[in-house]
């Protein structure tokens, strides 16, 4: 390999020969934004459709590191392959208990079966809600057929992002209310799977008969499907292989009943909206800035021109 | 008067010769947003820069309604003339306080003097945000020279179109504490001048150290002008003429410092980025609908276009 930047297609055709380093070079462009990322997802999105991704959220604390980590385990003793999107909204500079939790992933840094990415928004304009469909997307197009995103936290978009999976699983612990108050609606909205981790601590069925009667106190109509709600011991693999079961099972529902192409269909409609969305806000932020901006605020200062007139004035030529 | 529809030009032009009903008919124009209230804006623009706007807010029940009609009387004591626009985020059904206060108001109703307005937000793309400004710039065209802008409840944007004014005077009570909790440094940061009102109930001294103290400690630059703090009973009058005094006082201040002016062109330029911002998004609105958009989504689904491929298609042409 030669020390020259690699071209988009060629670190792509790379990537689906198996180079892992090139597959990391692609998900920093990604991450990056900008116009190499379009290239990039211009060039995978006809060999996208074939990955199944899977959310993983829940409050800080949860163990939701661990359980992605023994749920890779367990991936890999059925011979699976898996990649790993860990989503971090903040800096890398969160601390130890995320810097923690990355290193116990490191147990499966050299199995080539594994691929464990942490994602931060860096520069991408559209956030991590723009990037993180495409980084997924990019795994998928080069062959991962289990796609795993993590999210750190239980703001509105680590919520977001991980509901946006085609099976979501929240992750709480027994006596978990006071951690996720805020977000407990927006948690129950999104789940398709509960986890009760850390499951060898008291308090479980309390935080089951909780979590029950907020499923039958939900405004959500849950359909055919009720999420079903797994206690785990993360740090010992107790209760990940019935975890896992379920999420197949999900997916096997969701796939019978048309709602996984409904939901992927929804999903992209979202953020195609959304990038509309996003472009015209650059734009807008192009525009009231500059000389020719300027001078148009002078004449509006100078009542020479109303203000309606002098946006149209601005606006002219882009359609507005 | 014949029953024909007058044209924008011709209400303004009665309007500016004093014909009431041109000016409550220009007003729903304006209040209507779209092309008639462009033009009006078009109209009436060169011809303002001479009035002054005083904007009044406080918690609903402190009394603002019978401390701008108290205000009305002396003004008209004073000889001068006064227009009112109550600025009513919510529709006419929010009930009896609002009723009750507009019926107070209506004491001036038959004084040519005097010109009062309720103003919603109605069909207003902009919503109250854009209309307030235009429709102070309609009655400052047609030659008003006091222009005071009531707004009803200190929720965000309430406080905002206050705090748009040239003087904002913020109306509390003996022990206001609780009631604007949420928004105090909002208050705080907009008030010109504060009012406590119905001084005549005990607690008005704990109200002004309340007031002093939050002064002192907020981390606004006070400047050479600390808002002052002005006792009244509205409904007997008391204290009111004290209150105008103290707005003069102001008025004197900002003009002869030069921060009127930079006020003013500050607001100039945000309503313009507005403006621009809003355009925009109805821009991104209707291209996000229509059989185009649709015809392109169906193409995404179908993985032959990938989503920042299909932006572009849609913003072709427009800049975006």
């Amino acid at each position: 390999m030669t020390r020259r930047n690699r071209s988009p297609l060629e670190l792509f055709t790379a990537a689906r020969d198996g180079d892992r380093a090139a597959v990391a070079r692609l998900l920093s462009l990604v991450e990056r934004g900008g116009d190499e990322a379009r290239e990039i997802g211009r060039l995978g999105y006809p060999y996208t459709g074939g990955a199944y991704t899977i959310g993983l959220t829940g409050a800080p604390g949860s163990g939701k590191s661990t359980l992605t980590s023994a749920t890779i385990g367990h991936l890999r003793g059925l011979e699976l392959e898996v990649a790993v999107l860990a989503i971090d909204p903040s800096s890398p500079f969160t601390g130890g208990a995320i810097l923690g939790d990355r290193v116990r992933m490191q147990d499966h840094a050299t199995d080539p079966g594994v691929f464990i990415r942490s994602m931060a928004t860096r520069g991408h304009l559209g956030g991590l809600s723009l990037a993180t469909p495409e980084a997924v997307r990019l795994l998928d197009a080069i062959g991962r057929l289990w796609i795993l995103v993590e999210t750190v936290g239980v703001g509105q978009v680590e919520v977001e992002i991980a509901g946006k999976a085609d099976t979501t699983v929240v992750v709480v612990n027994p006596g978990w209310g006071d951690s996720v108050q805020a977000n407990k609606a927006g948690l129950m909205e999104i789940a398709d799977v509960f986890v009760i981790n850390k499951a060898d601590r008291k308090g479980v069925d309390e935080t089951r008969r909780d979590l029950e009667q907020m499923l039958d106190l939900s405004a959500l109509d849950l359909g055919a499907w009720r999420p079903p709600i797994v206690p785990v011991v993360a740090t010992e693999g107790t209760g990940v292989p019935t975890l896992w079961d379920t999420v197949v099972e999900h997916r096997a529902f969701i796939e019978a009943s048309g709602e996984l192409a409904r939901r992927r269909a929804f999903r992209l409609r979202d953020e195609l909206r959304e990038i509309v969305a996003q472009r015209l806000e650059r734009r807008a932020r192009q525009i009231t800035t500059g000389e020719r901006w300027e001078a148009l605020q002078e004449q509006v200062l100078a009542r020479k021109l109303d203000p309606w007139g002098a946006a149209d004035e601005m606006l002219r030529g882009i359609g507005g």
